[in-house]
């Protein structure tokens, strides 16, 4: 059966997953792209860009798992864009430029309905009103006989958390301290006990966690 | 110079360093026991308890590392005791017994006068009630050429980092999840910008995170 999957989600020591006064200037908040500084030093990261070089090792290793057997990705609005309420006249079409790096199907949540819009190489972003459950079975059906990237943002992955719903949730802990923004672990409730920790390596440079429902 | 030094301090992987309704009967907060059980492992609990046994590595280093070059301790009144507000007729001398496992002196931050106690093997609690530069003055000439160590609780080491007192601060991060509690990084303004890493590693178990003053 499919499986919802998180992958290098990145948050602070103290906990944070973004910055404050997240939106067009800053799309990870003040701060937050401090929190994926050690992706840009990675193999896969190089590749990704066409570039040559990066770093081989543990955190292009759980880089490159992030993308291994999985068939559709689901995420919040907020990592889509940076339109928050009605899409009015917009023609926003995500973060990525032409070409985004899912080459498959993409389910972001929102309240505000809007038609599938198609990228190049295999993107195509359909828009889920109806909620999380009904986000995870249209991911499911996409991805046929693969797993569902989940990506962010906090509040996204919080709500599939609260819902039980996440098979593998690897975050990457940077040890640095934002001081402010919105933390992963938060807002929980009874999904807390949940969870148990089914790995934990350190590349020297950032943590690898990874929690699994517990049995 | 003496350095203030924080060790082996627990936090959850939610950021918490104690649970939630601290008192006699939880000392550590309800689930905050949790937050220890790698030490239990380690040789040298083993041996500070008068047992054979117990695991070498990684967590018995970092443990062995917070009693060396020491000649002070500095902790809060609820690391002291569970006793909140006037003293009164209470003839409590710590959570440890006669024999504490300090064997030098302890300077507990209160704003309840109360005269020094005397322990078995070596320990002297005195209570300071003008502050933390204060205890950490006096701290510093028991100490001799020896380094003062900061213990808990959370409050405690919080106001230290506030005033850019702490020289080296070594958090263990536990995985797990409370959910509630008190949280190690927070309530700590600019602060935040003055520490960086400069040791990040696991044994498996939990991970050991030393952050320093910014150079």
């Amino acid at each position: 059966m499919a499986r919802l999957r998180v992958h290098n989600f990145a948050i602070s020591l103290d906990g944070y997953g973004a910055g404050t006064d997240q939106g067009l200037e800053n799309p990870l908040g003040v701060g937050g792209e401090r929190l994926h500084e050690w992706i840009f030093e990675t193999r896969f990261w190089h590749e990704m860009t066409g570039e040559t070089g990066g770093d081989e090792g543990l955190d292009n290793d759980f880089l490159a798992a992030g993308f291994t057997d999985i068939g559709a990705w689901i995420m919040g609005r907020n990592m889509f864009g940076p339109i928050r309420n009605e899409w009015g006249d917009s023609d926003w079409r995500g973060w990525w430029g032409d070409e985004p790096p899912y080459h498959q199907s993409v389910f972001v949540l929102t309240h505000h309905p809007h038609d599938p819009i198609e990228m190049d190489g295999g993107t195509t972003f359909h828009f889920v009103t109806d909620g999380i459950e009904s986000a995870l079975a249209q991911a499911t059906a996409a991805a046929g006989d693969f797993d569902i990237r989940l990506g962010g943002g906090v509040a996204t992955i919080q709500e599939y958390l609260r819902a039980g719903l996440v098979d593998d949730l690897h975050v990457a802990v940077v040890p640095l301290l934002l001081g402010s923004g919105e933390r992963l672990f938060d807002h929980l409730g009874d999904a807390v006990h949940g969870y148990e920790c089914a790995e934990l390596v350190s590349s020297g440079s950032v943590v690898h966690v990874r929690m699994v429902p517990t049995r």
